[in-house]
């Protein structure tokens, strides 16, 4: 096409910014739009903001998909220009704009909503637009006129949406993970860690279907809980293993029509070297558009890691319960006043909000899996809805854990009087007499001590067992590891 | 109490606004808190917001619970100043705050997010802050002294967030269902009834597992759509039938501790009363605070309204499909471009939000009945979580049943002759044969016909059927309803 | 037809069963089939047989749904009968057939799989087909002939699948609602019910988000299970308001095409007449085999009552765990050893069985909506799936209801010494302090009872709150009720 | 004890079964129970089919678990023996009867239903009774008196149902997953693969949001299924990985009470020797026990997998659709007819099969997610549904991959005549135009197109594209690959 040569035109220290008011006329294929004039979006974008203005800010469409969007634009500009299909000035000052997406400075103008078309052709349009119209505006041209870069000529050259908006979802998935997830994560499971360590002799009893059961240290409790989640952790990692396939170079149904050879290869090259992760071509881009299946598995991942948090989190309120009428093992830090009518009452609350964040990210995995099975032929038209639940659940699950490491895990104590008093009291260490005794009668001084309001030690002695042996035997600490309990 | 006493101090006439930068001290039982002091909020709505600045603009808790805590609020200083426990001065200036709230000029108040006590008890809070404030603002007192009007003793008066969060939260839901919800779907219950009636005679080829199969009207089709949203409506308005009871007037736990005999009744009459809304007290108050089931109940209304329209508004893209690879019985409107790399091209994109739409819906009821099963003992504690669900699906789906009968049902018109060759070439007519000639000639016609790939009219003469009674028997239009076909 | 005419045969005396071995050759319209010899069922149940048997038991289609079948096939001879269609000795003779249908004579005859064809239409032809041979039989003729009862041109006569098995669908649904799920529901609701007067003056402490709060009465707990119940109930009833609504009269596409005028209601009136139960037909079918909405309604309904049941339960093993080291205010009863290595442990089963229940119900739910959006043009796919997960639903949760009741409800018992040391240690009660001197001052006497572990009573007067106006102030019993606590 | 000493008794040679009729008593710590005298069960699991017969035959504990089970307690026979505990006649003994409930040869003796206890513990009393019943009848013994074998004191020794049910749970799941639903899976991929190879030159167009795309090869869309399909069975490899961790050793809560030093790993080995299958010691028991994240994790990777094949099949069904009326560029396979009214139809049954397993997965994946968060401290109590749902889906789905491939897959051929219809008449082959002419003008030939109902050559050539030209770009095998269009 003749647009793309002619001379380079010079480009000019103009700020951000369009300082006019009323509208400016932008078109499309359908027409002429009236846009505001202090935006750089044109045409479709104006359309889909007037088609689909449904909910409020909660419905916006995710601003990193915008920032991974300037990413796919400057390295495809950079792939054109070097195969000469773009000049290099021009490859040049999309590539300068596209830094200006990446780094959120255009934030304001990615206005779209979720709810819009499937694929999120009008988000990537709305990324064409700005980016055309702000080389406009730095080589002084007329904004609406797509001379001398046209949306989609030249800035999405090479490219379709239906590969580079899964290709800007899975950058943005990828770097929310890796930025922001699991960081939070680990600190998390090092301080669950760390608390399994300080307590790591600490007898408590054990409970099963809520019900007294055998001891065990709080300390190996607590490593139960950083083991969990260490392997949610190592599991998210695993479901998120596809996301640095990228679908770029597929362009409209994954062929790679209207791409030069090696398109592909080369764009996911130059991904991995602007973003620094190891982003590769996706093997099969008829699988990558025609599917989100690797976005599914996050999600999955991401609801795994939320029933491993749901349990923990759920363990911690019931034993920080009371403080009289409850368990009340663990003093949980009192962060806040906790009720508007009951004066002095402090509640669990992180532990709270963490049970909602788990149960959002359920949700929010339902409506991903609902959501990316419904793909048709070659291409699965409910991207921005995955998208919005993906990055909504990563975001707040990793400031969750954050929150709750800080105001919940690092400042808990132990009610050690209770702790004993439990131990103490619990008929359950019988089970240490069944090997010697069998389970038949040991299990008759149970009933007997629980009938009558014994102590597990006077029914033994009722029964006939001997008080040195019961002594010998029935050894709380001893009976948190195999082996021999009597000694 | 002495803070009740005292003279009506004088009412200034002070615009909404605190014309300060800094901090200013506020405090609550656990001590001293430094808040922003440009805004109205103390110290228990900083600590959340210190404590619980979890997710993003998404994540704030929805500003409809907070317009409605303002008519509770109001009609509690009702109730307390005509039962003598608030003087008459201080019941009338939180009743004007509580209007300021109610209006939405407090709005920016209220800056907490979904993630916090489950409880809502800091939402509460927030409220009793911001209008204690105000109200000691407009008697010219001193802001964070609680004096003269405290956020506990008075504003919170007879109180508990325990009661009155699940109250405000039926209030915003029934306000929204009534005003929003209802009326979107109505109006698209129509467009599809209109339609319906515009195209009463045409006949279509009906379709069932997506084979060919007899005939009906595009009428008689679109009838079905109509009739199944208005089901769906009355189902959903049945679902909701539990959001006119409320909990207040239960207080902590539900027995109605610190309040009059008869608060309660007092209470939903002034709701009642200021809403418009025919609110009543909660028969058990022990239900309505230990359970959300009403609530529930009517996220599940939404969820069964969104499989309704799921099916519709897939049928339609479906329909749409084309326009010359695919079925194309209907002409969607064209709303902006579809693609862009393909020039031309238009996609069912109405329908696409629609059905994202609907998937969201269903993602967040399944949240909504997680959470919902989770209370404890006499509260369920995942209010905010349902509330933001619930309100979100109305948000949305209300806003979609707009734009989908606007932009897409209302602009839909018919290819009437791609319908008529589907009707012209179909071997299902053979059904009218069937009782005529017995179903298993009439699959032997049937069969011959594809079999050889010709039409119905040749297989079945070929199969020694009398050209005449076929034309008598096989009739298009009298095959869409009961009755001998053949005349 | 002339298969129609002929004399009337004699019906033989033979009892059910074919005495004979081997297989014996069946037909269809693709052909020729051998089929077991011993069985009635023909050509289409034994092509499905081979090509569904996906699953083992667990997945064959519920027998439920064909012993409501033969309701509609007696229903449909009658009213051909009547019609003069059919003649009147092979109406009769259907009839009597499908008695044995109804009465489940005939239930090893329909072994097909949930996973088959998705309208149903193999367990339609499946009960055709046992009627036709057993009709065959009964006249002495020769199976496998269709004459002179053939399966489709008589049994399946004005009707097709399409609107024929949704009606089975919802006979069968109403059916185990009514006689099943809501009277084991109902004497549920009665035994909680029954608790909450017996217990009605016990004083016990309550709990907000799992921490120490006010006192209610344990009556006045077991009342908000009975009410939510019964509200879940009643809403349970809204919900299934759509069963009674049938399809049958829509044939192929909802048309009515190939019955007579009026067919529709005679079919829904001679049901209503069969069973006793107020069916009509829907009044519109296109709605009614496009969609199966009613059922998803009903399915939700059933997951709305699982989360009620789901919370309750979990309440009430809180309240009985211990007996030492939890909180142990209810004695569960004892109904088998809980540990096979634990001696005389005891476990809260049947609440952990109902806890299991109700997550089978939500999660069959989620199944049923995702089936119910499904549908495609004049037909839901999607039957068999739905049919099966909802009358799952319905009988594990009738089943677990009626156990539930027997072996944990009646048989709970009260820990009354726990129950009055929780309530006598409560620092809570300060609550009850609050109108009298204000919310901070109450709040630091509840601090300082908890920070010195002290009673509140001590805290109190500490505090300089005197003895006898807290003794006057403080009273648990009347704090479970509105009205000035003191006295 | 004593009870492990003694002479060995003689092994006799007798046939399982117990040929007497009426009740026996048998008896546990709760005291005597009448068991059916023809079984071998004990009183623990009488009491369970009293209390929990809850379903019906849907609701059996998978037979796989018990198989499982018996795996396990042949294991700890033989450590129990190697370690001294037990005698050597009794280890040999017990592990030949496990030997039978591994091979099936029980399977009737183990009658109870999911919905019991949630930790197992009636099916692994189950176990015991029934094996120590049987090895009494083999050293005829008196059945019920556990001498000289003890259910709890021998059978169970060194276990709790604690650590050996989620054992048996592991075992089973990796035995179903690697033998039955990897196997499938693969079959089914190959079988994807081979056509696409089969079609890889076939031209065909490409749809996306159910329009009209670019072209590409029908071997080429079906890679993309071949492709989804082994990424998903990569994916479910990866998420069982934590099967082969076994709880064994951790005894009541994780810390290996009553078991000795290395008891754990000896038996992961053990089991790893028994079933071929790398199975080993979970790292943490605390986790292993407390939560079944390992399970859920498995869940799910199938739900996952459930995603993938709805859309292949989901694909497919329409692409056979029709046959007139609808996309029919495939012909899928006549298995049986279609429908009971209408002669001579055929609907893709199988791949409605399909869609309703997947659905069914994702609903049991539901149930199990929402179970898998539901642990308290040192025990999940809802094993019993995890392990019945996650069975279940693997059954189906691995069946039901069996029967999509030989049923529709294998058998699915071209209409090579529809699929060139659709390239010839296609507008969006101006998306090859594009690069050449730009965006803006080829939108103008497609409009016009369309508007005009013209070929695009037609519409080209009337807007002033030279004919050659076109011919030479427009190239639609050209068109299904990168690199310049034009030749």
């Amino acid at each position: 096409m003749t647009q793309n040569s002619g001379q380079a035109p010079r480009v000019l220290d103009i700020a951000i910014g369009l300082h006019t008011s009323g509208t400016r006329e932008e078109s499309d294929s359908l027409g002429a739009v009236r846009v505001p004039a202090d935006h750089y979006w044109g045409a479709q974008t104006q359309r889909s903001l007037q088609h689909f203005d449904i909910g409020g800010d909660k419905d916006r469409m995710p601003i990193e998909v915008y920032r991974a969007y300037g990413i796919v634009k400057k390295a495809a500009a950079r792939i054109n220009t070097a195969a000469g299909s773009l000049p290099a000035w021009m490859g040049s000052l999309i590539g300068t704009v596209a830094d200006e997406v990446v780094s959120g400075q255009l934030d304001s103008e990615f206005p779209l909503f979720v709810w819009q078309t499937g694929s999120g052709t009008q988000s990537n349009m709305n990324v064409n637009e700005v980016i055309s119209n702000r080389c406009i505006q730095l080589v002084g041209g007329e904004l609406g006129t797509k001379r001398p870069v046209h949306p989609n000529d030249h800035v999405n050259m090479s490219q379709s949406s239906n590969d580079t908006f899964p290709t800007a979802m899975h950058i943005a998935a990828d770097t929310m993970l890796h930025q922001h997830v699991l960081p939070q994560l680990d600190d998390l499971q090092k301080a669950l860690s760390d608390k399994s360590r300080q307590w790591n002799d600490v007898v408590k009893i054990g409970r099963t279907h809520l019900e007294d059961a055998t001891p065990l240290t709080v300390g190996q409790e607590w490593s139960g809980y950083a083991a969990m989640v260490q392997d949610a952790r190592d599991a998210l990692v695993a479901d998120s293993s596809g996301l640095p396939r990228l679908a770029v170079g597929g362009t409209a149904v994954g062929t790679g029509l209207n791409t030069a050879q090696g398109f592909d290869g080369r764009m996911a090259e130059a991904i991995a070297d602007l973003t620094g992760r190891p982003f590769v071509t996706a093997p099969n881009k008829f699988a990558a558009q025609g599917s989100l299946d690797a976005l599914v598995r996050c999600s999955g991942g991401l609801r795994n890691l939320a029933v491993t948090l749901f349990k923990i989190a759920n363990d911690l309120r019931w034993l920080g319960s009371g403080p009289r009428a409850g368990l009340h093992e663990l003093v949980l830090p009192s962060n806040e006043p906790g009720s508007s009518i009951m004066p002095g009452k402090v509640n669990p609350t992180q532990a709270e909000a963490m049970l909602m964040v788990a149960i959002q990210v359920i949700g929010n995995d339902t409506t991903v899996a609902v959501a990316g099975k419904e793909g048709n032929f070659e291409l699965n038209a409910f991207r921005p809805i995955i998208l919005a639940n993906l990055l909504h659940s990563m975001r707040i699950m990793g400031d969750m854990c954050n929150h709750f490491r800080r105001f919940m895990i690092e400042g808990t104590t132990l009610d050690k009087r209770r702790i004993k008093e439990y131990v103490d009291s619990s008929v359950m260490m019988v089970t240490a007499l069944s090997p010697v005794i069998g389970y038949d009668k040991a299990s008759a001084i149970a009933h007997k001590a629980m009938d009558e309001d014994l102590t597990l030690r006077q029914a033994a002695i009722a029964c006939g067992i001997d008080a040195e042996e019961f002594d010998r035997v029935v050894v709380p600490l001893a009976m948190t590891r195999p082996g021999p309990q009597a000694h």
